[in-house]
């Protein structure tokens, strides 16, 4: 099958090897794919496009993410250039989160998808709510073809 | 904060009580995005996109998702309306799953997210070598703030 129809493909810089394909697990656009998305990311990234913000200050804005789970997720948007920590040498360490450039390009990116969570929840809902009435008579699925 | 600010805001139908709040981990804008933000859900709408396809034909083509995880995926896919399940009565049984309009809606919005992957994939590699290389001498992190 032609990536490129999909949208996923197309011509990649001179330093790639093949055609980039997210559909192959090896490939490193599913790498990018795996961090963009990502609902912890959307929404770090849409605080820290307001400026920048502590540690404990996203943790308490962020209802219901883990310690943990905001420690791995910074360090990985970190690491991969779209976020920058700064470390100020107070008593106790002050830990502060910016977004770089590069991350405010992602976050310009992600407007669309905010704007369709937006005007299509309540037909998600909607959805949902008529998905499990039906299945409440439904048969045994059989998921093979 | 004034989360219209961040654009995860805005006015809602008026069936909403409160304001959506995908910062709010009960907001059903926080499900939407969970399910938006999800590197299965944009590769299986990116395949569903250029036609039906039978769940083994999905399987083959993205590599590394297991039997379980496209089978949950679909799943919910299916209860928010973005994806359609329909079952012919062959031997075995065929079952083949194509996009709804409202996941069409959907698909598209994740365009520009898999252009910032493509246009971006270079930067973000070289952001992880540096990172990496950089790690290699640095001090214990503390995440305190």
């Amino acid at each position: 099958m032609d990536r490129t129809l999909l949208g996923l493909g197309g011509k990649r810089p001179s330093e790639m090897d093949q055609l980039p394909d997210a559909y192959a697990s090896a490939c490193p656009t599913r790498q990018a794919l795996d961090r963009i998305a990502d609902k912890w990311t959307v929404l770090i990234l849409g605080l820290l496009e307001s400026g920048p913000m502590r540690f404990n200050q996203l943790r308490r804005e962020i209802e219901g993410i883990s310690q943990k789970m905001l420690s791995q997720t910074l360090k990985s948007l970190e690491r991969d250039g779209l976020v920058s920590r700064r470390a100020f040498a107070t008593v106790p360490v002050t830990v502060e989160y910016s977004i770089t450039p590069l991350g405010a390009t992602l976050a310009e990116t992600l407007v669309p998808l905010r704007m369709w969570a937006e005007t299509h929840i309540a037909q998600m809902l909607e959805a949902r709510a008529a998905y499990d009435r039906s299945e409440d008579d439904a048969p045994v699925r059989l998921d093979v073809a």
